[in-house]
């Protein structure tokens, strides 16, 4: 049982989409180090760097490969980072004819940049599927309802008559244009070895990189090591959406307030008042919105990436990503149900 | 296995702190919970408000109740909170007899932020003792090392030459004054009704909010449903904490930089250079100071509370909050081991 | 004009507050960073560190200094702070004789942070009369329209009736508790020398100290240059008072948005639609309040101000708490002035 | 004087620049609000809506017009945007014939958002010159420098050898990139109406807003009032940029800490040591790092954007997103300063 939202026994429903924390996983992770390990043994076998029958070897034993989780834990708290334990376990599993072979010319922050990158892919595919279901549901709606008056509101005050279909086509728009950035993230490999050169590679390297970033079904990019951008964009994605989407919840919890504007079934209800129907889905999609909004601004301190690699600001990258990931699968997973639960927008 | 840092299988152990995580846990959430309706019903049963019997019956029941928590879950997706569905299964274990008689005017933020109060206080007491033994721990660095030369160094050059005693003494202040910072804390119970008004239980309320204050060990305070300046002020003591901590750590990762300042044992080691000594805790203080620093202010953002009480700003304090104990937590712990790691401090 | 809010044209009077501002100001500061030399000069003197003589050059120089502000503003750009260039104009204007015992034993750091020490102090006095007018104001609507009749809210539904009392009350108690912080903070001053240790003063470091707080009207403490507490606690503070104005006109706008609950007058106009009021100020103490969160979490990074000195963190609080200042000081006034403008609560 | 960094006598020449700030001043938002009024007159007479006559009249009126500050400034207070009245003064200036063609079918968001693309166009481009200027002076240190030596360094600890031209390239790879993404930013006309439905121009809405944009040189785009998408974009760059150049910042003060990796000239002096030479512009890089990082945070905030405007939003961005152009611009001034400062990198 967790003890922080996105892990916790009863708030991870709430708040968390179940989908997206599975992909996020850490057995997850651990299949996608593996990954990055196999694929690298190949591509340099590819490129006669490594041993055929190393690199056999090693996909052998990754494919059926367990960790020692107590191992990973303990030197976890030693090292700063999981990588220098896990592959001790491979190189001992492999054996000693390939044990060298094992994460060669790799260091860490390849196999973990690298690992975020594998897990993310479909991840952004599944929150594009439910960008389009959502926006799907929106036309629905406004089929249904778009015609019907609706008082504009402006400053928190009733300006000029709208219909539906504009306080729709305002929730729309934004997020047709998210699943089109999403769509454009390529999503690299990492590899650069100890600081980020290759150097371990001699004039093999970008070869070797191209080759690996093939095998994984990323893209080739020169080792990005001390550049987070690409996090940074990342993280703003989930920033954009599951701020738009905190708009969308702000406007149907307000308009359950107002109450003749809008009609919602299941609703949340109250250890006090039994009778109250509450948007709780409402709500919490402004939460989620609050919270990522103020994520993305510790996220950016990670960007003063000091020298050739900073354990601090990577690490507080490992600390806020994964919950912006899990904020915005939670904020998609809560806008759908919320939209599938509207009975009626505009006047009765 | 938790997807987030400090649930995480192997990051737990890096960032967090057993603890402070066991103290803040679930399990220990539904105790107090249970521990907030049973000294409720024993208020009122001393204020005449419930039988006695009754009383005894809820405290009976609660003593060895277990929810189902697949139930809990499902119900808190829809309400939002968890409690009107614990208070169901509790009205159904205690049975027909005494079911009217759980949760007598109380509401669900009252069962919450009751619960949370009763977690934390544990929790300060566990880290004013560890900045007692950091504190302790500095002074005997500073005994065997505080007359040695440092160089003081301000804008990053050198400056004038100041002892090892001066950069202890820098870390030392404010620990000690955190310490007293937490202290002097009194946390409160919540108790409010519906809306913040305990109009359901008449003149009685403020009595009976007396006596459940007594009952569970915690202060007095007129109702704070609203007012959310304790859970800022209790972030601030984690940033605050966690910030100071983060100095030390920046200072301890500089000096294991400039060489010839500290020894370390206990360092981190390389998956591509096997020969390091990565100051791996100074970095992870770092980490989790710009972390809780940022959190501090998503966590302001739940000051505009709305009306009665904000679904939205109050689920934010739970986004956050919890991290923030877990972060100063693991903060804690971490200082204390790198201080213990300390061979030398000044030139050997 | 300036160009960000609290300095531009017409922003400022909009959003900030002209009576904090002027307190804040460099004017002030040039005054307060000339009282710090005069009252350090004088205190030497007693101690038999400076000739009489020269405390009092020093002294009738300051009362009619007009430093070149083209020399300081080009001179902070290279040095990165306007003490040394402010020093040595006043060395050339104090002469030959006098110029040696200027700033004798200090540095840049205790210049600027007991500068702004000396003006924080006459804006806390101001925050608390304003604090004590709002909640007179409150008192007096209380008065007004306690007794009538308000529909509680809670998670943006109508939930149980309450009073107006309680609604005020809600808004009244934390910023009773908010003055009382403000009363408690002791400001203090700021003497370390080049790294904190008041080296160059040997053993008449301390004593000078304490007669150099005494001239100045501050609190006598040791040097805290890399202990950022204070200021974060004085951030903390504004972010508090801000805050909970911010819920206060949250509340306000929803009221507003309802219809029935307040009749407001002083709203704003519409350049589409002149007939519309709105409020305004109401509006802008949500946008103040979270503006002022989100500043909290970037001031709460200086916490970790690395060695004697941190140039970076030292920077980042003056990028900050100025304007957090100002914020708070345009909530006060916004939220005077809209109490003011309420005509009625609840129903008419 | 301003008292706040950006608009303060001489914090401002420290961490900001004089280019932006004139670009984005009040100066220019009055002659862009301006341009805006008499573009829409312009493109309402193309298409029928307003007689050619007052087009003219408009523009001729607009060329030559100061409005009354005082007058603009009393009317912000009241109405919390300027608009109303700087369009009531335009239309007494244009006299009874005319007024009723002035800002036909435009609301107050219309003219700011507008306003504030017409500003930030040129900007953009100017980032995009400083850019290339730095990196023009990152390959002059490469031809210069590039081959000698240098250890790499991660986790604060010496790792491998790498060669300056590698530390070059890793400041420099994002710097490109992200004059890549402003290239590719474009800036679009705001035109909505109340409401953001242009109902008030009929079937002419779309048509009078695309010639709008022609004759501002911006992009058409539906009205985007309360899809703040393309803002938090616009932030995010400015934060990205900051970043990257506090990375370069925090090596060099690094650097320059190590003793022997860098010679710089023009560093800073100090009041109490001087004969230090300390890397202001280095630190003042990091601090302006940490700043933009902490205001994406607050700026986030402002995508819960309620109903057809918010006020409070709206706001928000007003507070956050100048400093953050303003923190960008300062940023590329000082890294220029920066790299023109180093008289060597690597080894004497």
């Amino acid at each position: 049982m967790g003890t922080t939202a996105f892990d916790h026994p009863w708030l991870s429903g709430l708040l968390g989409d179940a989908e997206t924390r599975d992909a996020l996983s850490p057995a997850r992770e651990i299949a996608a180090m593996l990954a990055f390990e196999v694929a690298l043994a190949e591509a340099q076998a590819r490129h006669g760097l490594v041993p055929e029958a190393s690199a056999s070897g090693i996909r052998r034993v990754c494919s059926a490969f367990t960790p020692d989780m107590a191992a990973l834990a303990a030197a976890t708290s030693r090292d700063g980072v999981v990588v220098p334990e896990l592959v001790r376990q491979l190189r001992q599993a492999v054996g000693a004819a390939h044990a060298s072979h094992v994460h060669l010319g790799a260091t860490s922050q390849d196999v973990i940049d690298t690992a975020l990158m594998l897990r993310l892919k479909p991840i952004l595919v599944l929150m594009q599927q439910r960008l389009g279901r959502i926006t799907d549901r929106l036309d629905a709606l406004n089929t249904a309802f778009g015609t019907r008056p609706l008082m504009g509101r402006t400053r928190m005050q009733a300006a000029t008559p709208i219909t539906v279909a504009d306080r729709l086509g305002a929730w729309r728009a934004p997020l047709a244009s998210h699943a089109a950035r999403l769509a454009a993230l390529r999503l690299p490999v990492q590899f650069g070895g100890a600081t980020g050169t290759l150097a371990a590679l001699g004039h093999h390297g970008p070869t070797v990189r191209g080759t690996l970033a093939d095998l994984l079904g990323l893209a080739d990019l020169a080792q990005w090591h001390t550049d987070r951008t690409l996090i940074m964009d990342i993280g703003h994605a989930m920033a954009l959406i599951t701020g738009s989407l905190g708009k969308l919840g702000q406007d149907v919890a307000l308009m359950a307030q107002m109450g003749e504007e809008i009609a919602l079934s299941g609703g949340g209800g109250s250890s006090a008042m039994p009778h109250k129907q509450n948007p709780v889905a409402a709500e919490m999609l402004v939460a989620l919105a609050r919270f990522t909004a103020g994520a993305t601004g510790t996220l950016q301190q990670a960007m003063v990436h000091e020298q050739e690699r900073s354990g601090a600001a990577w690490t507080v990258e490992w600390l806020v990503l994964p919950q912006m990931v899990l904020a915005c699968g939670g904020a998609l997973r809560l806008a759908e149900e919320l939209l599938g639960n509207i009975r009626r927008l505009g006047p009765a």
